[in-house]
């Protein structure tokens, strides 16, 4: 009885290389090690696979940088090459100190250097750029998982993010497709009758959080598979989780 | 093969009142429910059942409101005695705008109202608010269930918290006892070898996420059994998710 959920890490994922179908990778990897992928599961694939699949790679030594690149390496102690990507994949940057660069991307997502990151690339000397369209990523794994399952399966393509007050990162949900990121609560009443005005969840942050628990950052286990979480499908994506900057008291 | 993590929601704990057992609730609620806690779990338990039984209940008619608490009750069109209660459960006023107030607990929590809730409460015109030593709740929490079980448990008191830039809240750990809230891959290589240098992960503030999963808002489920996930142990809580105010950019 009462509600289960159950979360396996994909352990079988090769290196992952540009033009690979991460779809598909993804039934084999579940293929191999025996874990049925079924309609109502929801799959989590960390965003660094499929900004590799999707060529999100830029080697160093392509990139010129600006004079602004120039001075923020330079006060920051950073390699400018690295700063001049992290100024081109903003949108906006919301706070520039102590050594951090917290910028807006363009696909409305806050964090650090534009999550432009310079581990596990696969390529030396070089940065591995977020999915140009994370929910358009997420929508075409989707297609490949579900002419498998032949019912709906829920995508989240997650990255490792740093909240401000808190330490440590946590997975969050970068890209979406096929389940609604958000859960309302809105005008449900609770059990004292007391209704609750507006309690909406972030589903999808938390189904990526929980798929973090099972595929570590140094252990090549790049997605987990949920089942058991009864999500609602829904044409929403990530961009359902930016805030609109008039509610922002954080802008 | 790969990680397996299992979450279970509970969902047979009565309604909780001052002085009840918390512990003593969830290994009845678990018994009945054909759950066997064993050493190795983490039970994540929600803010609100936890500060029930703890009496961290407020009636209204016994709040005399300050200055400051009517006058912002005027501007953002708030019960004067809600305000006063939020104002009494502040360290500090983060940010106070658009009708919202953000504060920081005296625990190092930032969130909305100080955590202080209307919902939910048990009581008519009530307000609850968070424990008044998270960690410790978790820690009495903790005692009772290794009483039964024997081996280590970890202990995580949850409640949903608001973030800057996204919409949503998620449930994010605010006391933790028996497990380390960070888990380091600081100075561990990656697979090209790459040192990460800073990879922090709150993994305590996951497990709450995941637990979110299966304890509903309105389904009478304040706890969740998780299996499978192999904690680090150790003497650390809550407080050391709170980062330090001369690292923090949004402070």
């Amino acid at each position: 009885m009462g509600n289960r959920v159950e979360i396996i890490g994909l352990n079988g994922i090769p290196e992952v290389r540009e033009g690979d179908d991460v779809g598909r990778l993804i039934i084999d990897a579940a293929e191999a090690q025996g874990v049925s992928l079924e309609p109502g599961d929801v799959i989590v694939v960390k965003q660094k696979i499929v900004s590799k699949a999707e060529g999100r790679i830029v080697k160093l030594v392509d990139v010129t940088p600006s004079p602004l690149a120039l001075q923020i390496a330079k006060d920051f102690d950073k390699d400018p090459r690295h700063v001049e990507v992290v100024l081109r994949e903003s949108r906006r940057i919301v706070k520039m100190d102590m050594g951090l660069i917290i910028s807006e991307t363009r696909n409305g997502l806050v964090c650090a250097n534009a999550g432009v990151d310079a581990s596990n690339v696969g390529v030396e000397e070089a940065l591995c750029l977020l999915p140009e369209d994370p929910d358009g990523s997420a929508h075409r794994i989707r297609t490949t998982l579900e002419g498998k399952t032949g019912g709906p399966i829920g995508v989240i393509v997650s990255d490792s993010i740093g909240r401000p007050w808190r330490n440590g990162i946590v997975d969050l949900a970068i890209g979406v497709s096929g389940l609604e990121s958000l859960r309302s609560y809105v005008g449900q009443a609770d059990d004292d009758g007391y209704e609750l005005k507006v309690t909406v969840v972030a589903v999808a942050d938390e189904l990526a959080s929980a798929a973090e628990l099972v595929t570590g950052k140094v252990e090549r286990s790049p997605v987990a598979v949920l089942k058991g979480y009864a999500f609602t499908g829904g044409g929403g994506g990530a961009r359902d989780l930016v805030m609109d900057r008039d509610k922002d008291l954080f802008r």
